[in-house]
């Protein structure tokens, strides 16, 4: 068996508690992936309540999507808790590459905090590695760049996680490109919200990179599944709920395709 | 036919208004079933729009699972008006066992208004019933203490629900336990505070111990159905949509499995 | 062809980028449509965020279902910078019938900016048009008065849509009325919001009457489609995702029932 795949049943064997710092517009879909993964999630909206939860959760996620303000102070609360306790802390710069807010934001809880893993799709990662985004909103379809994603990874001291037809997972030294997916999953909103819901349930129970590509791993190989019998978007985000849920160990050994390659 | 069956069509011929001050994560799933019911949903997240509005509507539901310290101030803001205007107010005390924020904010408005109804897991329930809380997050495998919850019932004077594998009902004096309901249901988020979204919708057009009982069976019921045929999260949670909205008067007396326990 | 079935193709080649503030109820839905029509959504919750977003997007939609003062902020800032780069603004009044609170703010989107189009049920629109609100919540089952849509947008300069059984657009000076639709659209909470995504997406391709009459026209018949295997909201609501996706130029040209009607 890979390293990755008994990734799934220690998540389900553990039921960790992901705490979920995240944005207005996927926050039910990263609450719903995370029970089909087997953990528990739980969201907030307040500082003193974040940083409370943040003491009894097994990692935290923060997702930038639609934050201001307010939710980074909650998110500085969770995090400066979460670092006290030593739970690993996911971020997913969504939109890093579309506004100079959003970078900053990412930039700040990058240099700020110990982050176990940043996990964008290739146009935010590579904003964050400092190429002049070409990124028009929080889409992307650029193919991740090793060399941007690995000195991203060394500059943060995270596993770095770029998603695209690709996806591509590196801590500097060592890489996996994983191939599993299908296009519709480029069809929904969310998909990519909750892969980083993923990396921080697998996060609580596994070293970082093995968290980060059985996150993807496992999303692409129930969207294969899913792709099988739903042909829209709709019925396919179901489905993909659906697959996470029923998904094994082995078939995570049959289906997946994760390939090392040379940082 | 049993006394709670004839809710179901009040609430469709009444068609009641419900205001619904709701965490972020599964207000889309609020309104819909509220929909699905043959009730009126409406959310606000504004002082003054909630006064306003509260004024006009039928029963206030107050969900606090991402409460903060502005939401509670537009919480207050409804539930002034609505006391004034003497509508039904059902809490909804999301993880009120996970963070001391939460019991206490949930515990002022115990204190503050005139509860009709509070409902919430088992764990949540015991929690505010003053039992050591023992629970992670907002989930909770508890089974309800009617002793627990029959003592919050008479402190709190509102009728009291804790939702689990069994639901229980008591206002103190009488209780019903109601063994509707499949485990899928606890495998998407949002199921309880569906059940909080419909016991509002019910308290607008029926006694508040009626109300509880009504909704708990109903979803459960409607669960059943939708079990048959979807056997994952996604689709279960669709499915459970077009079962709430296809029930009948006739379903809820077959399928009903309510008991009547001394307290 | 129709003026207005060439729009989707125009949609799906340019993918415009469609900023969104708009309400925390329906706006995954909003986002998911937004990407089932071809164009991609990107969502703010902070002033300077929006502004800088406004100022890359091709159009930008308010929607104030869930408006609060903080979030009218961010929506300002949004349209002074789309006023600046010129893109069309759509405004979606939800529960403008509702409150003086709504009622208010939308009034002052329509004097400060200068909207492309407005949309919302008769009800709000009618409210809007100054006709004695009979508005419960956010519903609506009145049908669109020519007289009082027609002075609505001489007043405002934007084209007006009202939707319902029949939908209704009208710049003041023509008008058609687009009879597409299934009444399950209106057993799902989001439709409008939805019919208002779709607007703001067509308007940064097409003139704003074309733009109203296409994204009403278009819901409208994927709506239709999806009802011949989906018979309950749930399940439904993922059929019309799965509908708009899959919608060609040629079934909006077979299907349209699209009648001009004397101002």
């Amino acid at each position: 068996m890979n390293r990755y795949s008994p990734v799934l049943d220690a998540v389900r064997k553990d039921k960790p508690l992901v705490l979920q710092i995240t944005n207005a517009v996927t926050v039910n879909d990263c609450a719903n992936i995370t029970i089909c993964f087997g953990a528990s999630p739980i969201m907030s909206d307040d500082p003193d309540d974040a940083a409370e939860l943040a003491g009894k959760a097994d990692s935290l996620l923060l997702n930038i999507g639609t934050a201001n303000a307010k939710q980074i102070e909650i998110m500085r609360s969770a995090a400066d808790s979460a670092e006290d306790s030593g739970i690993p802390i996911i971020l997913d710069p969504v939109g890093a590459g579309a506004s100079a807010f959003r970078r900053e934001t990412a930039y700040r809880f990058m240099n700020d905090y110990p982050l176990s893993v940043i996990r964008g799709n290739a146009g935010e990662i590579h904003s964050l590695a400092g190429k002049d985004a070409c990124v028009r909103g929080v889409e992307s379809d650029e193919a991740a760049d090793l060399s941007l994603c690995a000195a991203l990874a060394q500059e943060s001291g995270a596993v770095v996680a770029a998603s695209g037809a690709v996806d591509l997972v590196t801590d500097g030294k060592s890489a996996v490109e994983i191939a599993n997916g299908t296009p519709l999953m480029g069809k929904i909103c969310g998909i990519g919200c909750m892969a980083g819901s993923a990396a921080a349930c697998a996060a609580a129970v596994a070293p970082p990179f093995d968290a980060a590509v059985f996150s993807h791993c496992a999303l692409g190989i129930a969207g294969e599944k899913a792709s099988i019998y739903a042909k829209g978007p709709g019925m396919f985000k179901q489905a993909l709920f659906d697959e996470v849920y029923s998904l094994t160990a082995d078939n995570l050994e049959r289906y997946a395709k994760i390939l090392e390659v040379k940082v």
